[in-house]
């Protein structure tokens, strides 16, 4: 996130320019029949420049993998030990979708060209899974020695991943014109009703004692009695821990 | 389902050769050192033959895969309209890990040979993508017309993958010696008390609706909310125990 607040460092003009070269020629000729030596003749840059910033030509599709990943296994160490970790790989997903979202036009061409390809898919596969391992690794080490501890990292990191994934689809296919960034929230809004505590914010009731989209909260009785409002179809886990709560348990 | 319940179709022997005398080189020599020419020489059979079963080289390191995808698909086709969701998905998760579990010292050979191999651990991702888009398909269309549907499928599906495949190593790294079934179980069990809705029998409040010792019982609203009453002494499994049936989910 803190990347995101300052300026970025700029980045090597050489590295854009073969960008730039390398996707007007898959656009032109498609990406089979582009070669590296044809983006570098059209960079007007030698073959040993291209491999120092992209060691294949398929890492020239996804320039900005790399540095997103370091992004966000950044933030996620950098996290405050007492933020909810659910909440806290939300938001480490949204820095994805906000590399989407910085340059629209780039990210609808590569999302035309991925889908022609095979190979380009299965490269994404890759990039996807070690998202979903940084996002994984990070919630199993807020979860260690809890029981299934690694279950529910594994499984949350997927859910995150896959709302974030339909979230840009959506973008991707609005040509980048819908809103991104309250498509994503939607979508882990989603994950984060199943799976999350919610806010940092003490369980309570909700303003007016209404019962909020999951919970009311416990309310209090004078004789000790506690009372409980759920939503039928809520995870039980989620009751459980909520009961833990408001029997003073945890 | 209905494949595991009659005795298997007899598979080709030179195919299941071909797979044995693949995997006795791949153990002596390397995955890499180790070509086409080399398999069938040692199975005894021609190079045709063996581009007959297998696409490629990879492809005889998952002998499997494309069958246990074709009895999937044809499983979630077949079911009832009217069965839970999330169930069902959980139920064809765990046709794969029965598929690895028939033949434990064969799974466990190639999971160690799959974490040596970039290529293969590539091509095993592109398989579990397509286990997770089988599942995904069938939940659209189980979630069609409802709000975030599609988001719903993806999340689920995801999250189903991932549990399997959190229960799948956690057995490959015993050596196939814990029980898969209640490695599985207890990992799709979690993934279902999150996003399903429970047992097919309807919830609703216990038999009599006289108020049990601990609760005044369920008691239900039309927007399928429950409200339970406790006293705050009680015993957390109590408690749990009597969520578990006001929610219908034992």
């Amino acid at each position: 996130m803190s990347s995101s607040s300052a300026a970025p460092p700029a980045k090597p003009p050489m590295r854009d320019a073969l960008v730039a070269a390398a996707f007007r020629l898959f656009v032109e000729r498609g990406y089979e029949q582009t070669t590296v030596d044809d983006i570098v003749a059209l960079a007007g840059v030698g073959r040993r420049s291209f491999f120092r910033y992209f060691p294949s030509k398929e890492d020239v599709v996804f320039p900005d993998h790399e540095g997103c990943l370091a992004d966000m296994t950044a933030f996620l160490a950098a996290g405050d030990p007492q933020c909810e970790p659910v909440r806290r790989v939300c938001d480490a997903a949204r820095l994805v979708l906000r590399m989407y979202a910085e340059n629209p036009a780039f990210s609808v061409q590569r999302y035309r060209l991925t889908k022609q390809v095979p190979g380009l898919r299965a490269y994404e596969l890759s990039v996807v899974w070690r998202y979903e391992r940084a996002l994984a690794e990070y919630l199993r080490g807020r979860y260690a020695g809890r029981p299934d501890g690694t279950l529910r990292a594994d499984v949350i990191a997927a859910a995150v991943v896959a709302a974030h994934n339909n979230a840009l689809r959506s973008w991707l296919r609005s040509d980048g014109r819908s809103d991104a960034d309250e498509t994503v929230d939607h979508a882990l809004g989603y994950v984060q009703d199943a799976f999350g505590t919610g806010s940092a914010a003490p369980a309570g009731p909700a303003p007016g004692g209404a019962p909020a989209a999951l919970f009311g909260g416990p309310v209090e009785h004078p004789d000790d009695v506690v009372v409980l409002v759920s939503r039928r179809d809520a995870p039980l886990w989620r009751v459980v821990q909520e009961i833990e709560t408001a029997f003073g348990r945890t």
